[in-house]
């Protein structure tokens, strides 16, 4: 399971405005901040940019390029900063994302095949609303899989992102137990080893104090690990959600476990290609 | 998933003292302490007791009892000690407990029907080795269960503990990879909804930084829970370990999160006996 951070986000003011102004040092200090926190990927998402789309995305991806060879998850719903921004970004990007949504089937997706890209694809139905049940969850699935494939890409490179509910929603907890069920089911029902994506942030968001955040957090990704995620989607800050991510890893990889060495170094499940 | 507190086992120095004078006092201080900690139920494990066995279990069962209706899960090899805790003890009372081992057969499993208690059996061979890998885990699950079945006790009241390995076992972390698929399976592999339990203890056993051992606990429990484990035998002590346990059940049971509300409390999965 790799660690992206979900960090540079425009709900971030100092990364809005960074982005309105087009100010690099900001993303710098940013960027490093969460290469500090072990951030092994990084997703970059500076809302739907309706002014000047395109500078802005190609301002973001050479600004961080210049700094780390890290992935890059480029995360935006403007089709021409999207496209901008696979253009100028050197290495490894994978963007963010595609669904049933006409808008992301007509304007993200193709961009996939264009740029030979990996792309996450989100289990959401085409007008926009989250699946109800593992059922809803996993014909949403094949319906996706089937655009994705009828669009000539290849398996592969599909990143299925299933939709962590914020517990405050009625039933978010029900859902996101269907989740775990989804994830676990997904090889199977889609008949190839798809990837998977969570956003971790998502579970505890509005106004939940912050130790009880992190407790949610370093107890549902665990869960989420299990069942065989491949990318967990945090805000690396939360340095007992990352530390927990990598005892996931060490539980869940090859890790051999002797105490008198040192601590355990991430592992990882050995099938990633971001 | 209920909260068993390991605590009062005779590698305590405490514990042990008290059951060579039959002192009370020291057994009631440490069963506050569990009890304060959030013990759901409590594990009693005097050792092999080689000398006054009867006796001594009985003390035991009787000073504790007498604090708490919790369920006791009486945990000796000593057939004769069991026995007589069993009869001692009112309300609620599980075996800990048996296997394929032929001492074990014919020496504790018979007291499950004579006492109508419910029992634990261990995942192990009849000579005592632990089954190397999730194939060898199920073949001894269903033995275990035909020798259960075949002593005409009722599957509802078997509790299932495919053991957890310590990380530094060699393949330890791949041992308990197996514990985790294995939990997931009983049920279709046994064609009945068996319960289970598992000791979270045994992760991190040895010369391991506590810091450490909590955070493998924190990380492993989850995992465990999502399986479908029923019952969690761990050091209550471990606040933060407790404290996951219950974020457990709230993440996987029936729990409303309202954040202005209070604190969540214990959920439970609806289908525990004990």
């Amino acid at each position: 399971m790799i660690i992206v951070a979900d960090n540079l986000h425009v709900m971030q003011p100092a990364f809005a405005r960074a982005i309105e102004r087009m100010d690099p040092e900001p993303v710098r200090k940013m960027v490093r901040e969460c290469i500090g926190c072990g951030a092994q990927a990084l997703d970059i998402n500076p809302g739907p940019l309706p002014k000047r789309p395109e500078e802005r995305m190609i301002f973001l991806v050479e600004t961080i390029r210049a700094m780390t060879d890290l992935p890059l998850l480029l995360d935006t719903v403007n089709a021409e900063a999207m496209a901008a921004g696979l253009k100028a970004c050197r290495g490894r990007r994978i963007i963010n994302g595609f669904s049933l949504e006409p808008n992301k089937l007509d304007g993200i997706l193709p961009l996939a095949r264009h740029y030979d890209t990996d792309i996450i694809g989100y289990l959401l139905h085409s007008n926009s609303q989250v699946p109800i049940d593992a059922a809803e969850m996993m014909e949403v699935a094949v319906d996706l899989f089937g655009a994705y494939t009828d669009a000539g890409l290849d398996p592969g490179r599909l990143i299925i992102d299933p939709v962590v509910a914020p517990l405050s929603w009625q039933d978010g907890a029900r859902h996101n137990r269907a989740v775990l069920n989804v994830i676990g089911t997904l090889p199977d029902l889609l008949g190839v080893p798809v990837r998977t994506i969570a956003g971790i942030s998502n579970l505890a968001s509005g106004p939940v104090p912050a130790a009880r955040k992190i407790e949610l957090e370093c107890t549902f990704l665990p869960m989420l690990a299990a069942a065989g995620l491949d990318m967990a989607l945090t805000n690396v800050r939360h340095i007992a959600t990352v530390e927990t991510a990598k005892t996931c890893n060490g539980l869940l990889g090859e890790q051999i476990y002797a105490w008198a060495a040192q601590a355990p170094v991430p592992g990882g499940q050995g099938h990633h290609r971001a």
